[in-house]
């Protein structure tokens, strides 16, 4: 490489290391002989890059005192601190397309159920009830552990689930993302290490980047994580904290299974690991899959879920379950963070829950899942695009593209049709996933998805 | 004092630094040498501190490798980290006693209305709305800002304030405190400095003690922050972030002028401070009041608030005006942390906020606070309890105790009665407020706070 190259690529470095905030404004940057060897090139390098980045006003210079990080506060830049590789479609970007798409796009890379697939007559009827309801229901804060008939409620949708637990072991929040956020805050800090599967739901990732842990993984098969990686994931980078998907993961549709539920336990005492499962698709399951917490009995196991895939995503309720004296310590820190809890979400979701209509609406919308799995399987299989694993319920297909096409390089193709796609590296802290997309079935019944599909196949197939 | 004693006081030190953090498990422990020259004390005292610490399992002696602390993950603190003199009565201790007090308990000391002066009739009419909307509304997620149209009216309110936005300028939180939490994550690291004002709302400081970040305060005049400690503050600490109530500020009444508001920002330009300005009051204000954002074009301001005062707490709705770009990866850093906005909550909001009553609703509500404020006033000045001002307007009454008596054994013994009060060093981050008291006037009509008042002042002057 020429000398020109070098001291491009260490500026490079030193620009992301200051948006990514390892170095911030007024911190004094290593000595030109130190720099040199850190980046294995010569110090005359270094007085280059170091020049030019001063002339760039990223850094200054005080004489005999050396040169320091320029400028006012350098925001946390989320966006910096992705792989560079998947620098445009990154965890953030498919929320935010997802999010924000206008009416006439499709989604089959997004997340969640259709609106009219979700439980509209129940959130209706609460909102109905709700307007007759007290003052104080209306107008009032929640108390700081939120409704405590809802959170009796979730300690007997636990029971079933063999998990046992009761009312002071469980807190509301606002969400179940706000959930896991709320644990990391407690339990991390910056530069720690956190281990989650690989694939994963893709905003652990960027969770995890907020809180500037160190992001491990470990593949994820059919039954569960991998023990062997498992293990070796544990000795060589002694992780605080495991994030995972009980029930059906995501976006693999796999069941973890009783052998490695109880490997990965002994692993976690013996390495005092902390587990925190995410139970958001609970009620797709046909029959319920071991549980990590009912295994733990809530020691190191902490559970949390959400009703936005099968009630509302439009109603912000979610929970944390987990030994009593740390959801004391957790509602302590989500008043500092955000206060009161939302009370008409939590009398509402409580509403709707206990509404006879709800496990109907469940059995139609499990139906309906199934057969739409279906569908989308054989219309997917007709473009050579074949599912990893057949799930047993469910709303995601992780699937294994032909001729190992690139699933980036399709989503950009398919988003000029207006179809928004979930390319598997967004799922892969690896970066292993690069020929595999994550399908949601409840989103995949519009031809026009299988048109544009087939065309920017046989687009990068030529 | 004896060397025993010297002894205990390093291991409470260390143990302090444990608990907030500032040590952690793993971390190494400075060599014996290197913390005798620390705490200013002999050898043989850390010596003898080391190993009554390490005899507790505090921490652990890796021979020839120093002494290190012990453990597994400890868990942020929050307690901890209050100051040991109030370490009862806390931030977050007046915040629960608040949230979760029983039916039958007084609130004088709690921040927010009775649920039955608040905008009951808009919520009820608001929620049979609501039971009409498509699906969607009920349903899907907002997108990644939220309502447009609640947006825009925002933006028409802060014109009212002479503060020049747009909508793509602002974005909706869960609630207030979200907001400032999100701009905390976005702008602070652990170790920065952030300036308060002394006395301030009790939360800031458990917000801030969640991000780990120092806090210096300057005292709050009638008119704003005292300018002159203003300057030594920003010359001494340089503060990245100050935060501020705008309009009537909590817990003194106090309003800006125009004169202070100028100096402020002059300052805060030459420091390169940025400026969280929290208006979550504007709503009781008569008149509106100079607002920093105003002054400065939401240059280095970002405006916050919510309607949890006003319309109401059980419905979690805030936002932040800033500049575009900040917005923008405000944005990403709230779907990475909490994910999808909340649909219903902004809808509502936005019914209730264009609903004709809601006005009017405003124009009672300052009346009734206005009687209450002239009530309570009195009532408290048969006990020799004054106003350290007169507010023109809000819901806070702050007031200086007679005869010097502390505000924090009142509160502990008209605790006793069910009463609970908002003590002055809960807001005042140097501790200087010890003998000031937060009335909130709506909360203030029973006969009983009064009587208790009067019971505990004979009791603690006999």
């Amino acid at each position: 490489m020429s000398e020109h190259n070098k001291t491009g690529q260490v500026m490079a470095v030193i620009r992301r290391q200051i948006a990514a905030r390892a170095l911030t404004p007024g911190m004094k940057l290593p000595s030109v002989r130190l720099q040199a060897r850190l980046s294995d090139v010569s110090t005359s390098t270094i007085v280059e890059a170091y020049a030019r980045l001063a002339a760039e006003n990223v850094i200054t210079s005080r004489p005999g005192a050396g040169f320091f990080v320029a400028g006012s506060i350098a925001p946390l830049d989320l966006t910096h601190m992705t792989p560079v590789k998947e620098r445009d479609i990154d965890p953030l970007w498919i929320s935010r397309q997802a999010l924000d798409a206008e009416d006439g796009k499709l989604k089959p890379g997004c997340g969640w159920l259709p609106s009219d697939w979700m439980y509209e007559e129940g959130m209706r009827r609460a909102l109905r009830k709700m307007a007759r309801e007290p003052a104080s229901t209306l107008a009032d804060y929640a108390t700081s552990a939120n409704s405590l008939p809802l959170r009796q409620l979730l300690v007997r949708r636990m029971a079933n689930q063999d998990i046992k637990t009761q009312a002071d072991q469980v807190m509301l929040t606002e969400s179940g993302t706000q959930a896991i956020d709320l644990i990391c805050r407690f339990l991390l800090q910056p530069g720690d290490t956190v281990l989650v599967d690989d694939p994963c739901y893709f905003n652990f990732h960027a969770l995890l980047r907020a809180h500037r842990v160190n992001i491990v993984s470990v593949p994820y098969t059919a039954n569960g994580p991998d023990l062997v990686a498992f293990a070796a994931v544990l000795q060589a980078h002694s992780p605080r904290l495991y994030i995972t998907n009980s029930a059906i993961h995501n976006p693999t549709g796999a069941v973890l299974s009783p052998l490695v539920a109880h490997q990965v336990l002994k692993m976690a005492e013996e390495h005092d690991l902390i587990i925190v499962e995410d139970d958001i698709f609970a009620d797709f399951e046909h029959r319920p899959a071991p549980r990590l917490a009912a295994f733990d009995g809530l020691s190191r196991v902490i559970a949390i879920g959400s009703f936005s895939k099968t009630v509302s995503a439009a109603l912000r309720c979610g929970y944390i379950a987990a030994r009593a004296e740390w959801v004391e310590a957790l509602i302590d820190l989500k008043i500092a963070t955000s206060f009161g809890g939302g009370r008409l979400a939590a009398e509402m979701l409580l509403q709707v829950l206990t509404d006879s209509g709800y496990r109907r609406h469940l059995e139609g919308l499990k139906l309906r899942l199934a057969q739409a799995m279906k569908n989308t399987h054989e219309r997917l299989q007709q473009l050579g695009i074949r599912p990893w694993l057949m799930p047993p319920a469910g709303l995601f297909l992780w699937c294994q593209l032909p001729d190992s096409i690139d699933a980036v390089e399709l989503a950009r193709r398919c988003l000029r049709d207006d179809v928004v796609l979930a390319p598997g590296n967004i799922f892969s802290q690896s970066g292993s996933a690069s020929t595999l997309m994550r399908f949601n079935v409840s989103q995949c019944s519009d031809e026009r998805i299988y048109r544009s599909l087939q065309q920017a196949l046989s687009d990068q197939l030529r």
